[in-house]
């Protein structure tokens, strides 16, 4: 199904830098007179945002792998249906602080389910749902986790995770770029000569990343809008 | 998978009375000196607790099917995980209100989404934990709705549902023992001379059901434990 919208998804492991960049996309959006739907996950909803307090709540600590792969799943069904697919319905853009991306790296190689058990458990949330552009901010996990570190905000249950999680989500999210290079861009096998994510190096000052980040959103929303 | 222990269901739509005989099967097994591991769905752990007051908040009213299915299933992932298997592990008997069949009843059924899609959305939540019994106290959709109006205490989200929601509902676990009859006991098409679901009828004072249950699990459960 080609959205009639664009929908944009923002990926990256934690300390990567991604709040700092979707600020500079809104900033960005709202100078060119774009109006876009911002979501995240988990969350985005009401109903999604009350499942990511129970995701991210630290003391849950006996949450198991499987039930926080479905917890992830519900949100996502809900944000989809209720927001993103809506909007793109009305030829929207929307932009979507992680996506599936996030499950299949985070619970498929973090937590070690497979690529394939995640993709299973999430393909009725997504509803093919497919983003149209997807952009990876590419940080070494070791320099990521020295970000944060420094935050100014006590950590989630996720960042938590303690021994090689955040090594396995970054090397999942490097084999997810790897399969495109052979031309597959989605879970489901299908293949594209336009590569979905596009994967932009975080080890450099804010503005240069965002410089890279401005350079593809010109680029891929060319001619976006215009009939 | 053999069960080491016992994995015992309750089944039925809301006003059947599940709650009164689950009562009167504590006690029972109490005084014949058996001590079950009682559960519930959605709940039965602490994670799945604030799963289930997401999911029966009747403030959620925008939540869509695919989510309480997503939601149902992780609460699921969690007991089955957390109490449910280790308890069989351990030879015990466990019982449990509600499992995967009023999924594929309330979800399949009632909201539609068609009960080989919430199988498959739940396989992974199960994993391979089949009941020995499941006891599905029968009662039309009539009488029970009856039943639920008189009750003194709020409905939730679920029975609040309105429409032919529980009619529907009903005819779904009328139809799993249908299945049953042609020898298929299990969601992934597994057969057995044994039939797994009882159908007990509920249109009766409670103690006569009671009864009716107590004879199944004094059959079921003779020489339970002996080697």
């Amino acid at each position: 199904m080609k959205n009639r919208g664009f929908f944009i998804t923002v990926e990256g492991g934690d300390g990567a830098g991604k709040s700092t960049q979707l600020s500079k996309i809104k900033e960005y959006m709202h100078e060119r007179g774009i109006d876009p739907v911002f979501t995240r996950e988990p969350g985005g909803t009401e109903i999604g945002e009350k499942i990511r307090t129970i995701i991210l709540d630290v003391n849950n600590s006996e949450m198991k792998n499987h039930t926080e792969a479905y917890l992830y799943a519900a949100s996502r069904a809900q944000v989809v249906r209720q927001v993103i697919k809506p909007s793109l319905e009305e030829g929207k853009i929307v932009i979507c602080d992680r996506f599936v991306d996030s499950s299949i790296a985070y619970q498929g190689y973090g937590r070690g389910l497979g690529p394939d058990k995640v993709w299973s458990i999430n393909k009725d949330a997504v509803d093919d749902c497919v983003p149209d552009l997807t952009i990876f901010l590419d940080l070494d996990p070791d320099q990521a986790s020295q970000r944060v570190e420094v935050r100014n905000r006590s950590k989630d249950r996720l960042e938590t995770s303690g021994g090689d999680f955040h090594d396995r989500v970054y090397w999942g999210y490097r084999e997810m770029i790897e399969n495109q290079e052979k031309g597959i861009v989605w879970y489901d096998g299908r293949v594209s000569d336009i590569p979905r994510i596009v994967s932009v190096p975080a080890n450099r000052p804010p503005d240069e990343v965002w410089n890279s980040i401005k350079d593809i959103l010109d680029e891929r929303l060319k001619g976006f809008g215009e009939e």
